[in-house]
């Protein structure tokens, strides 16, 4: 586990990474949102995985055309695979491109969550645990240490996983994304 | 005004686009959010302008990579102009995928809104303003009569705006997208 990655101030493992594209990443999410306010949790694993671009740069409008073909083209392909693998029949694609609209980590990524009837009582509760959520994906410290930030009055009710969940969860998508 | 084209099952005028590219469409808002649970309006104009695929394929999910490329592309071309004609310093950029995403209109599209500090008290509670706004976009019917889909509590405080209003919006993003 010698390469270390960035997104934006925080070190993610590549243990953590199940898509590398030219010019994007895809990362499985630290904190797994839980049931309450929602209907059903899924069976395995977690909802909103990522993909970044691989130059740390804030906003969606800092990527050159190259770049934002890459990155959304990765997201189709994640997006095919978690809504297959999480049974759900629908997707949130979403970019909240700086602080104003919700952007907590400053480093250009697309959020991906299957979707399926119920998840949410108002389906648009989601985007509340967007932002949160983006802010607790993370992430292990220069020595390896666990250091999500805390941030939101939810917090407190979802666990961290540990890092070989998460490397387990990442190798099976990058396996159903024939990436290994 | 000869040309016409569809989103979904909606009939959309040429003077409602701002921009074409190979595969895509830009398109004009017939309904602005209104203020009320905002903190301002903007003041020339509307939020929430699209971009839709010019085939008409219900999910991201069924877009070639060529037309992936080229709906985010000009999603990103449209969020520059957008964002700096409002006075924007962040961009909302959203694919509710499928219905149970919160897609209304089944025919691929990218919500593309300026955002600015305070312009949601609840930063997220513009997802419900999406929702709402995309099934009340439009629309033409075949003789030209203006029949937004009532759909939503916001609806009644909302004005459908005259094609005239939403053609000069489209001219002027036009111009400053260089399309004209």
């Amino acid at each position: 586990m010698t390469n270390i990655y960035k997104f934006g101030p925080h070190t993610i493992t590549a243990g953590q990474i199940f898509l590398k594209s030219k010019h994007s990443l895809g990362l499985v999410n630290l904190k797994p949102i839980l049931p309450g306010r929602k209907l059903f949790i899924y069976s395995r694993g977690c909802l909103d995985v990522l993909v970044i671009s691989r130059r740390s740069v804030p906003r969606f409008l800092d990527l050159s055309p190259e770049e934002v073909s890459d990155i959304f083209q990765s997201a189709q392909q994640i997006g095919r695979v978690v809504e297959q693998e999480y049974g759900g029949t629908s997707l949130t694609v979403a970019c909240q491109d700086g602080p104003q609209a919700g952007q907590t980590v400053p480093h250009c990524h697309v959020h991906i969550i299957p979707r399926r009837l119920g998840d949410y009582v108002d389906n648009d509760d989601i985007y509340e645990d967007i932002t949160r959520n983006t802010n607790e994906l993370l992430t292990l410290s220069e020595d390896g240490v666990n250091e999500p930030i805390k941030k939101g009055v939810d917090n407190d009710e979802r666990k961290a996983r540990s890092e070989d969940d998460m490397t387990a969860e990442a190798a099976r998508l990058a396996w159903l994304l024939g990436e290994q």
